[in-house]
């Protein structure tokens, strides 16, 4: 079985992408991550570029990766000095990985225009810079900058500038679609090529400008090449870079390829989701493989084939990556989550009783106030146990005020005020804030905590506010998800309204109360 | 040139997407702008399977198309009666469409399994319905569905399927990948094999399980398909449809074919977004040739490079399909952009004088802060004039005041009240509604109104609520979107905060002020 080696560079190519920005210690949970789930190579950063990469690499020099080889990033020295005297070089070297990744220029528009030095100077660069680096005995990744643009434009000086790597020592040669302009079979074409002529494996980097990336990295596999670089989830430049989690799905469970061990493949969707999670950057529900909807239908005709062979319209088993299958609409589909869920909750219900076909009810009708219990599932489980009748609340309330106000010239303040029944007792409190959910969220812990002195141990770690059907202005409902945490968990609730404010205390009275229910489980 | 004609199924198929529901006017729309941009054929819905689409095929009877053909969709006619005699067949022919679309199985596992019919029966059914429509004087496409999977396990099946449409007359044969498990070279593969046996032309109707959509829909055309089907923006049920913006701009800018006409490539952004916004569904930053990101760099030595020649780390022109570049940060990024837009203000800035130095500083400031100003033209406007000295405000803020309340067992409800000096003169009014926002807007307008009539002719159409830095919970800045309009004009203004309710203020103030801005312009 042929064996790819998975290059992983969301902490360095993936943070170009608008909107992520990575903390050291981000970095470092991600690293972990991906060292966990089995890929190969994880590019850290450019220690010479700026001082939190370096700090990164300085950090993981007391981390131990059972699996993955850390690698650190940066261009060909600098033109009118020895690498050994390049003050970058000194950064790289001292980043102490045992991987180095260097990039150099294989197309000559590059160094004509943006290098702006000679041919000639060019290639003694990628020789220098490349040699020096083996003396220091790391394992040196040769990214080939432009490779194809460039090979399509000049081909003999492309072939040149890779020639003068891998005559350097260069370990593997990476040919990159830097621009993500190229198509599968000039990749291949290319490939077939020049590939008899570079002693070093090869390596494929492309991007996803033409949506692309995949299948040109399939492509480069096909035509010899057995590095694929890419990042988790697609995340990069412009349309992002090669997204590894679906290459390697599509490597090991459809071509046979050995990619990350298999026992690791079912991972592959937490682990993504985990990267997403800590880059804050959303992966979308329609993401193959591991998205939310990847395996959800919603036509009728589609859900009873499924019922009836699940080849009908999947290709392959959700599990398979950790993904579960989803039926969106209709009574048929609605029903068996329901009874699975109850049985979780130590309740038994005929999937065929009135009962299950009145709660499925009550759910759609909440669905469809706009509820999504999906991401939600501490309020789900209170949903089921209040219309089971298995619930008994903590609190009562009586009312609450939210207040906001603003004077000319000076910054804006909220304060609540809440009424609440607890355990007999009638309890008022209030707080203020800088915003009126916070505020409203500080007072009903004030009111409840000498009841429930564990809500001390409890905090909001998300917020997060959906408008529902945005055409209706101001006016239109709004979803919000609250997730809390404490020692042990972390869970998720929501609430719907018109009003923003109530909305969220629908989510926080969720969150509370699944915290004390689920304490008083123990 | 070849000719390669393009069939959208974004009203059938797109339909299936999680999250998109679209009325009979939306559907409308949506058409609309399909033959605006000059696709061939628009696949409006199903009209034996849901009244909706029925009414939408009724309501297209009145409307001219420039140049698409309208078709409706169905599947092959049921079992155990002739096609004449099928209800379903009887709304097909009475949606009145020059083009009938047919699904029918091609796979034996669907035959055996879902349609449970014998294979013979299967092929009489194909022909019997195929033969039908033709008598009706119809151009018949005949989608082979899941004809590559068909192919794989039970080739001599598969082909007898579509050879009983062809034979019966279809005009059109389509080879589907339903399940979206095919790779590239198993697609041309296939293609290659049955092509000569087929009389009709071939078409390919992918989807995208694998993120190979786009390479799949490609792989085809070169192995002879001439009809490409797919989704605008990719939308439809699971990972979603071969996306259409993508697989034009591919066909018509990197292999020479004749798509949609040359002239309305560059609307193919507009078309998409105007789709998107129709459907509620959003376009990704990211998405290929149209996406927000797709010319946006951040790497300061790709803006270094861009700046010296932009096929540095461009693949094509933005122009081509609408589309522009970004800079997205450095000092370096934002100057000219801000030049641009001060021009366009009639206001000359050197773009090496402190005070475009000056400008940029204070955006970047506003950035940092969480502003987006890139979404929020007029916010922006506004800004650019506050700090350069050109604005007199229409009126100034002394107080305002939100309160949202609930009582146990009721609605939450929300008042305002405001306190505001307008041509020198106090005003003060207060309002009420469901919600916050709301209440404070109606109140703004009531003080507002009787200075400038003009308000009465604005309102809000749309509201966006943001989270940033979602990790901090209730106590995270807001950013809020607002967009109006007028009989003339559609603008969008933001607003940051901690404070919902202040942010929202800052957005609901920028919108007024701008029509009011607008307004003393004329």
């Amino acid at each position: 079985m042929n064996k790819i080696f998975i290059y992983d560079t969301t902490l360095r190519d993936g943070t170009q992408a608008e909107g992520i920005s990575l903390t050291v210690n981000d970095k470092r949970k991600i690293a972990l991550k991906l060292d966990e789930i089995g890929v190969h190579y994880i590019e850290g950063g450019w220690p010479g570029s700026n001082p939190k990469d370096k700090e990164f690499f300085k950090l993981m020099q007391g981390v131990k990766l059972k699996n993955a080889r850390l690698a650190a990033f940066s261009s060909t020295r600098r033109a009118g000095m020895k690498a050994k005297d390049d003050p970058n070089f000194k950064e790289l070297v001292d980043a102490k990985t045992p991987v180095i990744c260097l990039f150099g220029k294989t197309w000559d528009l590059h160094v004509r225009d943006v290098l702006r030095v000679s041919p000639e100077e060019n290639l003694e660069i990628i020789k220098d810079s490349v040699s020096f680096l083996k003396t220091k005995k790391r394992e040196v990744v040769f990214d080939a900058e432009h490779f194809f643009d460039g090979y399509k434009n000049n081909s003999d000086y492309a072939l040149a500038a890779i020639k003068a790597a891998d005559n350097a020592g260069a370990d593997v040669i990476v040919l990159c679609d830097t621009n993500g302009g190229s198509l599968p079979e000039e990749i291949s074409g290319i490939i077939a090529e020049i590939k008899d002529r570079i002693k070093a494996p090869l390596g494929i980097h492309s991007h996803n400008d033409m949506d692309l990336a995949v299948a040109n990295s399939l492509a480069a596999v096909d035509a010899g090449c057995v590095q694929v670089q890419g990042t988790f989830n697609g995340f990069g430049e412009r349309c992002g870079n090669a997204d590894l989690s679906t290459i390697i799905g599509i490597l090991s469970s459809k071509l046979g390829y050995k990619t990350i061990p298999d026992a690791k493949l079912k991972d592959m969707k937490e682990a993504a989701f985990f990267i997403s999670e800590v880059a804050n950057l959303p992966i979308q529900d329609f993401h193959p493989f591991i998205g939310h909807s990847a395996f959800a239908h919603k036509a009728g005709v589609h859900i009873d084939a499924i019922l009836k062979n699940p080849l009908a319209y999947e290709h392959l088993k959700p599990e398979t990556f950790g993904n579960h299958r989803r039926f969106i609409t209709s009574e048929l589909a609605g029903k068996m989550p329901i009874v699975q869920k109850a049985e979780q909750l130590a309740v038994k219900i005929d999937k065929k009783s009135p009962q299950a076909k009145e709660l499925l009810k009550a759910l759609q009708q909440k669905e469809l106030e706009g509820y999504q219990f999906e991401g939600a599932d501490a309020s789900f489980e209170l949903f089921m146990k209040k219309h089971l009748k298995k619930y008994v609340p903590f609190f009562k309330l009586e009312g609450f005020r939210v207040h906001t106000e603003r004077a000319a010239n000076e910054s804006a303040w909220a304060e609540a005020t809440i009424h609440i029944e607890v355990k007999g007792k009638k309890r008022f409190s209030a707080a203020d804030s800088v915003g009126p959910v916070e505020a409203l969220d500080k007072a009903l812990r004030k009111a409840l905590v000498q009841s429930y002195p564990a809500l001390e141990h409890m905090h909001l770690t998300d917020y997060k506010v959906r408008v529902l059907d945005t055409k209706d202005g101001t006016a239109a409902k709004v979803r919000v998800l609250i997730e809390s945490q404490d020692e042990h968990d972390t869970w998720t609730t929501v609430g719907v309204h018109e009003n923003i404010i109530e909305a969220s205390w629908e989510a926080l009275v969720d969150s509370v109360e699944y915290k004390l229910l689920k304490d008083s489980k123990k």
